[in-house]
């Protein structure tokens, strides 16, 4: 199962919006065949596994698979067919599929089929390899990820608005694979005015999707520049005919403001969810990572933190916008992890009131 | 010698002006006694080791010292003699005592007299240990230490002013027993009237200064209430009378307001160590903190990091005052360390432009 996990992550950014799955084959306590779904639309990780071996020797075989195998017709057919098919004598399966249309029914008609399953193995790192499609899933929602780079006592800015860099090279590098990881990477309109950011992956260009609602947003910025294409505007309906216009190639979405002068996030995320992403990346800055704060929408955070003090009460903070008001509202974070990168500390974790997934209690930094 | 140095950091916190040091003396590769220095006033380590063995099996024997041995008239005789009278074969010495009474006269003298002698081993660890007695003789200034307990957003209250607390026990348990390794513990007026804390060690009631240069620190305050004889004020000259009424048992100091309105903090460090205190632990608030970076005197920080986020504009930041304005001005981290304390995290580090220490480079996160 844990060959299972890691083959299936492999794939990481390539198969939304599907899960990655991995599947393995053994027969006799010998590793017969393996596979992973590599790209959304190309073959399931069963099917990948079953076609590199000879049909027969599947026979009487147990079957690894860290999702449970789909059971309707997608842009493949149903790989529990192929599974019956081939007289599997056993089938090991580390979590139900929570896909509405999957849920359990496949585990179900294998076991009427007396092919014997076992579930539950790895399941939590089964859960928290696929947590953007669990959370797909169960929420119908795109699955939220908040990106800090921050001095120690939390600054993004000196007091005269310098930003860059704060964190060191290695960091801002790890933080840039990341962008791979997720269909879109989302800031503020300021973000772009500022620092006119690429917000391009290492291997990928993600969608780039920016709150404007005064449409600030200027022509020649390297997100319009570089893939206009993949550019995501929202902004008021008041500015549709200025935005059409100057942002062709873009989809520009429309929306009210609030009494504070902001939008619905969880209106603008779901819109992305409609048009088929799956996960949002933001990046900032202040006043932008604040809101989804605010309005509760974030499920993972990074924050790349510096080995070094700003200082200075007109600094820019990184988490701006309206903050709690009482301490016990506070974002606790859950199953938090620490890694040196370079000089840069990255701490990572899941907001307790945060994702689909069942949370554990506090863990202890490992 | 590692023997000597855990003997010596036993002592933390008891033998401030003096340093802290371990002896251990062995022949014939066997340890035959140890001792350290206990408490200022009290023997010093080497005499503590003699005293406890028969005068005759040293002869010939090996001292290990964390520190040059004295060779001056304190409040006890000069420790060289009694090595000299002892006819030891080789002494061992982490590191010169960099005291000008002393600093390699010692290890001249024993030269001198045939003795062997031996430095450098662990010289990094000996001038770790004793970082305080270092600052003290190298800039007769106190050592200064910033403590921060802050979100990993780097706030320290909501926007709704509530601070308490942030942190979880163990970590707060940890800080309060930092106060116990210092001579003096200090804050700004404003933590006074908001948090009314007693700024107690665990083990120790150190002094408690409090910057007010308005005098508004309340007489029933908690500080004023128990162990006024160890509070310390510093105030304008205006307030001179009304100070001297209301805190009749402190230590009131009258300094002259800067053009933003706050004191010289490097003149109330002289003055605090021409009192006799060697280290100061200041604990905040935000302004306080802030106003001590940006007159760079801080020689260590300790930043404890609940792992929530609190966000927020006006949330009040860990680290306040005016801050740097170019972002190669920042206060850089050296020799940093990481620990988990019950469910946060405490980075503590030596800014690089601060104590009086040679500095390595900025080395990786363990």
């Amino acid at each position: 199962m844990s060959l299972a996990l890691s083959l299936a992550g492999k794939a990481q950014g390539f198969t939304s919006p599907n899960p990655m799955v991995g599947a393995v084959i053994a027969k006799k306590d010998k590793i017969i065949t393996k596979g992973f779904h590599k790209r959304s639309g190309w073959p399931h990780a069963e099917i990948e596994a079953i076609k590199r071996t000879d049909s027969r020797s599947l026979k009487g075989a147990t079957l690894y698979l860290n999702l449970e195998p789909c059971c309707h017709w997608g842009r493949t057919p149903p790989c529990l067919d192929a599974i019956l098919k081939h007289k599997f004598k056993r089938v090991v399966i580390a979590v139900k599929d929570p896909n509405p249309k999957v849920n359990g029914a496949s585990i179900k008609k294998l076991r009427k089929s007396k092919v014997k399953v076992d579930t539950g193995l790895f399941r939590k790192d089964a859960e928290e390899l696929n947590e953007v499609f669990f959370k797909n899933m169960r929420k119908k929602s795109p699955f939220i990820v908040a990106k800090v780079a921050q001095s120690l006592d939390g600054k993004i800015a000196t007091c005269s608005g310098e930003s860059k860099w704060i964190t060191g090279k290695k960091g801002r590098d790890f933080a840039k694979s990341l962008r791979d990881r997720y269909d879109c990477v989302l800031v503020g309109v300021n973000t772009v005015l500022l620092d006119d950011p690429g917000l391009e992956g290492k291997k990928r260009i993600p969608f780039k999707a920016v709150i404007d609602p005064d449409l600030k947003i200027p022509e020649e910025s390297c997100i319009n520049k570089r893939h206009p294409e993949k550019l995501i505007i929202f902004t008021s309906l008041s500015k549709k005919k200025q935005a059409l216009e100057i942002f062709p190639k873009a989809k520009v979405f429309f929306l009210k403001k609030d009494s504070s002068g902001w939008f619905c996030l969880k209106k603008a995320s779901k819109m992305l969810f409609k048009l088929g992403i799956m996960s949002v990346f933001v990046e900032g800055g202040s006043e932008t990572l604040g809101r989804f704060f605010d309005q509760k929408l974030v499920d993972k955070v990074y924050f790349f933190i510096a080995p070094k003090i700003i200082g200075g009460k007109r600094s820019l903070a990184s988490v701006g916008a309206q903050g709690i008001k009482k301490l016990n509202q506070a974002v606790e974070l859950d199953k938090i992890e620490i890694r040196r990168i370079g000089t840069d500390l990255c701490v990572w974790g899941y907001p307790c009131a945060g994702a689909g997934l069942p949370l554990t209690r506090i863990k202890k930094f490992r």
